[in-house]
């Protein structure tokens, strides 16, 4: 069983039945197809907003292009120092933007408080050149510690960029399972609470490869479809795209998706809570599991045929540490995880 | 009928298959999955050479990678002036090479001469930090006027780079549609020619999208996988490239494809030359027909529902220019062409 | 004799002085200093108008860096095909715009034409993404070819790129020369012409390294600042270059260097017009000369010690091109060039 | 009196007679002048190896140049979180490398641990495409707190950097105050301590704009002229950047300075060390003092129109926090600091 990620599985059946559906007849090309336009339909519904909506088959470029949307090169864009726009993306949002500066801001369990963020600020004077310049703030929700913010903390962070003069990104790689989590509708943890755009995560719960750039502000993306063009991220046959999208949204697909994809995190955390030399560091809030597992139970579950991530951070709790004889791992669940699934981990676990 | 482009179709039947065959299953992430494996070894059985392959979803991101690979942001890449990287991509290789510049060079049917490329080059000398320094040639196989390098042409050209110091990409957009049309191996018009780098595209000839870049020395491409990542092209789950690439070779699958586009396109040609008043400036070689009509019939053709683009090119033989009463056009065929599709437009063209 | 360029001599003596003065006491870093805003203020005086002004020590930094306030990345600035920004700053409008083209448009003797302009307005259709967007116009004033833009050409010029909606540069790398031929105001070659950013030259012509770039609309040089500082442009003692400036304008002194340099060069040119096998391509008007020398004439010259630059150039009359033993070069002269140089050098000619 | 920072002086007398001798005559451009020949044989001397030296005018320059010349646009430079690169360049090594990371380690003092390098270097492993690969260390020598490492300390994190597969550069804007403060030669502090590639400044030090870029490896700088060039930094009148630095080390004409700029800080520190109420954070190594003063006494000395500046960081030891009625600011010396001006500050501080 893989836990690695919920980018080892393929498309959820719905989603490829969309696209097979939608492989046939012409279509315009690079985004002038029914399918695209489709999507972006859906998206103005589901979102109880009027949007522009861009899509792109990766997260990274979804994050990139957003970012490059929101800071001038000479900008600083703030996040959480271990931020997957950070670390995972090799310098993307860098090389879209022109060497704008990312900002890394601490924080336990991934999240941004407004205290930290408030010091970070601090160092970016307005107006002085030698600095670069306050230019947005990008939040991860799902964060990289499997955390959620409150819609009132997210309110509370983009009231602070705003009133600074800065927009606000959302990075939703997991935007389906930090919703669920939430309980909350996709305008309530967007726009209701501040956020200027989006990067709508869409390939860890059920695509193959599509995301989508939000923005609220339709005027605000004028010159988005340069920068995708010339970042090589305008797919010729657009249905690629459109045809996920529709078929993610559709009947709520996406969120019974992360629904089954949080529902077994939750039991999978539940069985390691009750597993003693266990130590799950953070709260377990959507599709991730963190844990401090005795280095015996991490190699008898390898040995056992399971995968799951080896982790590091930062941002761990004041005084918990993994000891020499622990391992700090992650695992992911995803819309395909089973019961069955995790009671066999758990099982082996116990075994152990 | 939709002549527009050979994109306004959706994938192949064998290509969509593959990539429903892949769907299930769990696969490791980020191209470590065995269907990007396959493709690899598919690639160096088909081009009689070890190489290395990096799959993407663009053609844009195919060619700016591959150009960013060769050049320096100080460097100089000749190309037709009027090839695809420098007029169709918004600017991408610039944008991947961190500033390099495209030197566009003039020719008849889009093809470069060495005599033009000669001079050319002689405009940027080595060592004389005031220019840019030459760093790559670029071709396109298939040209942007839907003519062929001969082999000896392409390997004319190499040698005159090789000289200069300087390695030879060429843009395959429409690959498999030049190698039909010259009757040659992949092997033949590529490494065993002088080329260095080539963007292998098969979206447009079968696929949803996916082109590789294939280097013929592997170790050119070390450093390939982080500027691929952070250009955001580097596709989670990898599978989807992979499997694409892997249907599109199989049975020799792009090999049938590709001749039935150009077949379409030599029996439109035939058709449009047979026809008062038609006249095709550049001979067609591939998939691709370039008309100046009688204004009449182009638009009764559009009003009878077929789609074609305008089209506009400094790269017409001397002395010959569409009249003001003549529309200069592009039909392009594809792997989907009907003889019956090229029938009733060459009869609603007769009737006009 | 060195006329291999303007730039072989020192500052003249005044400027000197100048930054020989400035030199005592404490100042403000970064520009906040009281020379600078001499300079500012003399600017200002000089150019009838309100502007900002920014110095640097280079002309490619000044040009490199006004390119980049006028164009987005995805922009094209159009300019002669021959101009200094296209061959001979190594990419650096490139570098500083973060990738955006530069469009060459040919030109005979180094002056864009209205008509040019136009057709290469048309290949970079508006809101089409697949190429990159028309963002400015830059002209040469005095041009690569030693001529000068008539007041009338200008403003032919300017009109169409303002109604084309783009700004326009002037690369007065030598101002000076080319306002002194036209016997005008600063104003009239500039804002009164439709110019709206201009790299204002003065090390060629009296100092040792000093331009400023003058934006005649302030707000549009808002963020100057920072790319200006994150280039490395921003000297910490600023008054090296206010300084210089102040010494420049004061007194009429600019304008009679360039008085001194054009009179000489036409003392040259008439000289070399007089004298047999030896043809001017292009119209001397500031203080470049152009010419095409019998190969003996070249050798005997460089035997007696003068120094001059050989050229090349595609923007030569129809028709006229140096013959295989002539030798194309240029000379030019400066504010220190004396008469009696020109003498010995037409008298060495004349010898040979 | 001046104390906010020691570019607010001039030239010393030395360097501005060496340019003013260095004005008249006829030189090559662009750095192929006789001064520039000059500069480049004294720094091999004075380095007592071969070296490649690169003249800029500016440190901001001279760092991101050098910067730009050991990390590929993917590569991660590790340095103090918070040295001038990353705090006070507006993003320049960001611009000149393509958008390279700058990765910011903490530590007292603005000095580098190895224990923090070696813990920084393990968050970016190599080979995996997902994050930026380790490129370089730059360390600063002064620090940005006005410390000094040992020659041991620089071996030290040389070392680990050589064994990391990456080059060292050392920001010497202070070159000569640590030297001076070190009792070392050029060589100790450079190459034979492990150093790669030097910033060398003379601004600060009695030039008006002078800096140099030092690779004691000539042959990984070939592609330098090249950056420099498209940066606008290769200065045409090169006479100006190679005289100062002539006259800068003529005589040990620069080691005079620093002396006094150092026993001027010394004295400084020496009497604000004994003033009560008076904390002096770090050790003070070279020419800057650091100090929290009591609120009154800062007003104090403002009013009786001293200048320096206010500061704040997070490199301060453990527990040593200025307090609310404290100000924490920064006072510079210079080579032209006189013990006069050091007594009048004492005198107005213990006034107050």
């Amino acid at each position: 069983m893989n836990f690695a990620s919920d980018n080892v599985v393929g498309a959820s059946r719905q989603v490829l039945d969309a696209l097979i559906a939608a492989n046939t007849g012409t279509e315009g090309a690079y985004g002038a197809d029914s399918q695209t336009h489709r999507a972006e339909e859906s998206l103005k519904r589901v979102f109880e907003h009027d949007l522009a909506a861009y899509f792109v088959a990766t997260g990274t470029a979804a994050n990139a292009l957003a970012l490059a949307a929101l800071t001038p090169p000479w900008g600083a864009v703030f996040c959480h120092q271990e931020s997957h726009v950070i670390d995972d993306e090799c310098g993307a949002p860098e090389m879209f933007s022109g060497g704008a500066k990312l900002v890394g801001i601490p924080g336990v369990a991934g999240k941004i408080t407004p205290e930290a963020f408030r010091k970070a600020l601090a160092r970016f004077p307005r107006g002085v050149a030698k600095s670069v310049q306050p230019a947005g703030l990008s939040i991860s929700q799902v964060t990289e510690a499997g955390t959620i913010y409150s819609l009132e903390e997210i309110r509370a962070l983009a009231d602070m960029a705003h009133a600074a003069g800065i927009a606000v990104h959302l990075d939703g790689a997991r935007f389906a399972n930090a919703m669920v989590s939430l309980g909350c509708t996709p305008a309530e943890m967007t726009w209701k609470a501040g956020v200027d755009i989006v990067s709508f995560g869409a390939t860890k719960n059920g695509c193959l490869a599509a995301e989508a750039v939000l923005f609220f502000d339709t005027q605000a993306s004028a010159s988005f479809m340069y920068q995708r063009k010339r970042s090589g991220h305008t797919i010729s046959k657009g249905r690629l795209l459109g045809a996920q999208i529709v078929g993610y949204l559709e009947n709520d697909h996406w969120i019974d998706n992360a629904r089954n994809a949080n529902a077994s995190a939750r039991k999978l955390a539940d069985g390691l809570g009750a597993t003693t030399g266990v130590v799950l560091p953070w709260p377990v809030q959507a599709n991730e599991v963190f844990a401090f597992l005795p280095a015996r139970m991490a190699e008898a579950l390898t040995a056992a045929g399971f995968r799951f991530a080896p982790w590091s951070s930062d941002a761990l709790p004041a005084g918990l540490e993994p000891s020499p004889d622990q391992r700090f791992v992650r695992f992911v669940t995803s819309f395909q995880s089973r019961a069955e699934d995790i009671d066999a981990l758990l099982a082996a676990l116990r075994k152990s």
